[in-house]
């Protein structure tokens, strides 16, 4: 089956799943019987559109070399379409959205009302408007996947969603970022938070604007979305979130004492979400390093889960996204 | 949606879904719309079977008063078919095995081929005939599930079937069988093998007739599964096992002044499957105690994946089995 994809946000992820799409294409024909068209491809400079499909090699060639898809000027059309109408013109049987517009809900929704699928690895909307995109997506009988919005690839998504349905979750707990591990851990060996901000901003592992990291929003948002798929439908407006920034150093190595170490810790329970910095014990599995997520979900007949893996990372997020492009190609097809 | 399932096995496994069914029923009809009747139930003794519905209640009060199923003679029919005959003369929706038939894919078989779906935790049938069952079961368009079979409810089936679908998978390393871990346990302090084992067998955690744990059959079957479902069909025939049978406490103990354990361990690539005895440090994640099972998965995108929870139990057994029948039930929905 030819399955037409049209690509939002052509950042460091999108082209991961370009890449992705290139080197696996004969291995998905043949596993799956699936070849996927790119049709668009949008950056923040515009939107290029091919209905007979896109070469993606020479779209990340001009895309790293130039900057923008916009100087894409030869053999393409570049479109200076909004998102929303972009997914009201193109014709595609999924959309995916790798961006980070917190606006996206809006042609997210869209794009289901129009009959296409939505795979996402973008956090807010459904942070904000999962209630809104899941009921729309059910009405219209289409795939609304997000695996790749909590810890990239590691499908803790798809066991809550997919598994462990005679199973009653009583609690999440989870350490969902790993920029403030990064940095919590640099405080364990006496660094002080402001300083290792800055190593982590220089080694490019924090953002310039650190804030949501920093300040548990991104933390935050993953914490709603799972509270919505293991609880039930609401917003990150009722998550309780405190981040890193006023932990110090002393603390961190008080903890370290103890055989305890500081992380962000992301608590989810029927209706109460809470983000905050934690001593966990060292045999925990939730004291992660590096760029390692985990989560232990408790339920009433399983008992104790913990799945652990990348959190972060552009081929590990690129996992997610294209695992749930796959199946969504694959519900479309039933 | 009313679904029928006729169901093989009342032992201790059979009796725990059995619970679930009878405790979960208002919210399973409220979270999936899903009504389970229990047309048929099966032990050595004999089927009871009633097109209307079996009280479970009143089967579970018999056989754990009277011990076996055939013992139930006042409101109820028992009839003394072969499994083989029971699939072809019961009209349900799905047939679930929960028994250790070793010949039981000949019944699975022929479940699938009178068009009903197979949810099972019988480890056997899929480790020697994976192949025919489940093209039967894509031929036919039935669910052919089996979560249970590796690592009870702790859904590595799940995540290795619909999860990473867009990535490769390269090896898997897994400790799957809780009675060994507790020999070893013991033997850690200084306890030798056979009177670990007496202990494990006075505690009912091993088997009167312990040779499948020990000796690694119960793994090798597991091992054989993962590759089954991670790398393509194989059989038993093709693993190469070696139980704990030999491993003396002296090794065990020298392991640990190392900083490691031994444990049980699954070895899974592609073509290659293996069961043996190995030393693993202390703070790896398959140094498991007590009715944990942990699997590391390594992929070509998102790197090292751990999946760790109980690989035992009841109630942990029931969750696989349960969650299968509420998925097979939404796939025959579609």
């Amino acid at each position: 089956m030819e399955v037409k994809l049209s690509l939002f946000g052509f950042g460091n992820v999108g082209r991961a799943i370009a890449r992705v799409l290139l080197e696996k294409k004969a291995l998905f024909r043949e596993r799956y019987g699936l070849e996927f068209k790119v049709v668009s491809v949008a950056d923040r400079s515009g939107v290029v559109w091919l209905p007979e499909g896109i070469d993606l090699r020479e779209a990340l060639l001009i895309k790293e070399t130039l900057g923008k898809l916009s100087s894409w000027t030869n053999d393409y059309e570049v479109y200076d379409f909004t998102p929303e109408k972009a997914v009201r013109e193109i014709e595609a049987d999924i959309a995916v959205d790798v961006t980070n517009d917190k606006e996206a809900w809006k042609w997210q929704l869209a794009a289901l009302k129009d009959g296409k699928a939505v795979v996402t690895s973008n956090k807010p909307p459904l942070a904000f408007h999962y209630s809104e995109l899941t009921k729309e997506a059910e009405k219209r009988s289409r795939p609304y996947l997000f695996e790749a919005t909590v810890m990239a690839g590691t499908p803790i998504i798809g066991i809550l969603r997919e598994s462990l349905l005679g199973d009653t979750v009583q609690r999440i707990e989870a350490v969902l970022n790993a920029t403030t591990t990064f940095i919590l851990s640099r405080m364990e060996v006496g660094v002080e938070f402001e300083d290792a901000l800055r190593q982590a901003q220089r080694l490019g592992i924090a953002e310039r604007d650190p804030s949501g990291d920093v300040l548990g929003t991104d933390v935050g948002y993953k914490a709603t979305i799972l509270h919505c798929v293991a609880f039930g439908p609401v917003t990150f407006n009722e998550a309780k979130v405190r981040g890193i920034a006023e932990v110090t150093a002393g603390e961190v190595q008080r903890a370290r004492k103890k055989g305890k170490t500081i992380r962000l810790v992301a608590t989810v329970e029927r209706g109460k979400i809470t983000v905050e910095p934690k001593e966990v014990p060292l045999d925990s599995p939730l004291a992660v390093e590096s760029h390692e997520n985990a989560a232990v979900v408790w339920t009433d007949l399983l008992g104790e889960l913990v799945i652990r893996g990348a959190g972060a990372g552009l081929k590990e997020t690129a996992s997610g996204v294209v695992s749930d492009i796959i199946k969504a190609s694959m519900m479309l097809e039933d």
